[in-house]
């Protein structure tokens, strides 16, 4: 049933209302979606969270299902950007990459809709992520960002060659990625609270070292010199 | 509605028929559970799929959410039991370390159902782990497997000191689980089939080398040298 409590009235207004009526959807289905999943997050419910109507939503997005599609490209979209603004200019290899690790570990914690949206996705098999022609492109400059600081530590002779950006990238996603989407069974069962202060504070420093070891030149450590 | 068209004829039987009516009961629902989430697994459609009925589930679990973490805690018994079968005996510690990343990769890949179950008791914000006493000891046998190994490689100067057990479980997990979990979006977002017989052959050299440099001494590379 189309909500028309509201009238669609930033949407007759200026391209910077249509703008903004379009990403208070979008934010509000993030939310949404994240909190209630792909089924359960109906249209009627995200149109009168964002103080919209239906009728808005199938305007600017045609369906339920590119919704979700325009909210998945969105994260990833963000996640770029941010890492996009990280300062790694007066950075040596391995502080670069620290600086990646600790970024995609503080973006996860930042961002827990990120982690639901995607756990939801690929429960429903990635259906979405599937049709969507950008997602893909959203990846560059991630994987471009780690191939420099990889290439660099490499000219400076303190990263291996060889290393992909690819698997660095997966390596240091995965570990932050899963003690923050698994944190309540890894703690049930693990018999230890993973969200302690102590225990967030202490995981990013594992992380640092796990993908610093993996990529540094053997010998007198790379990873202890910085 | 209990479904009342088979009798529990197992049930009335010998205490070898009551443990498979039970165990039945119990693989059917890991089935379901891991395919239809915890709301979507109703209980009829549990003992109709065991072909039992819902009384022989209320007799034997007590409550849906009583057989859930009866669930849970058996893919973690398993998990266990599967990884103490391993033979690490005659190998060094280094080997030890590779076998148990390659089993944890493979449980994994021949699991898929305890991916969904836990990703779906993380996503209800692990209510059910939280209320099982038996789960925390059920990381017993994999922590101790790992300790002695860490232990051993310490001992035979291979290995540095003041790496935990803990700290490298999370770590072989994680970059094991996250890739197959979420093997959909991320092979959308890095434009690649991460699924690939080739692909699914290369991660698990990929995770041996991320964990066996995490553990090593510096210098010579240990993890060369296996």
């Amino acid at each position: 049933m189309p909500n028309a409590r509201r009238r669609p009235r930033a949407a007759r207004g200026r391209p910077a209302g249509r703008v903004a009526t379009r990403q208070n959807i979008l934010r509000t289905a993030i939310q949404m979606f994240a909190q209630h999943g792909y089924a359960g997050a109906r249209i009627e419910k995200i149109s009168h969270a964002a103080g919209s109507t239906d009728r808005m939503i199938y305007y600017y997005f045609g369906s339920k299902e590119n919704l979700f599609i325009a909210v998945i490209e969105t994260i990833y979209e963000e996640l770029g950007h941010a890492e996009s603004a990280l300062e790694l200019a007066g950075l040596d290899p391995a502080m670069s990459l620290r600086a990646i690790v600790r970024f995609t570990w503080e973006h996860y914690r930042a961002h827990p809709e990120m982690l639901a949206l995607l756990n939801n996705e690929n429960l429903m098999q990635g259906r979405h992520v599937a049709r969507s022609k950008r997602v893909k492109e959203l990846s560059f400059p991630l994987l471009s960002i780690l191939s420099g600081v990889l290439a660099r530590g490499v000219r400076e002779n303190v990263f291996r060659r060889g290393i992909t950006a690819r698997d660095t990238y997966i390596a240091i996603c995965s570990i932050g990625y899963f003690y923050l989407s698994n944190k309540h069974t890894l703690s049930a069962f693990l018999g230890t609270n993973l969200m302690t202060p102590a225990a967030l504070e202490r995981w990013p420093a594992v992380m640092e070292q796990v993908i610093l070891r993996f990529v540094s030149l053997d010998g007198p450590a790379a990873w202890a010199r910085s």
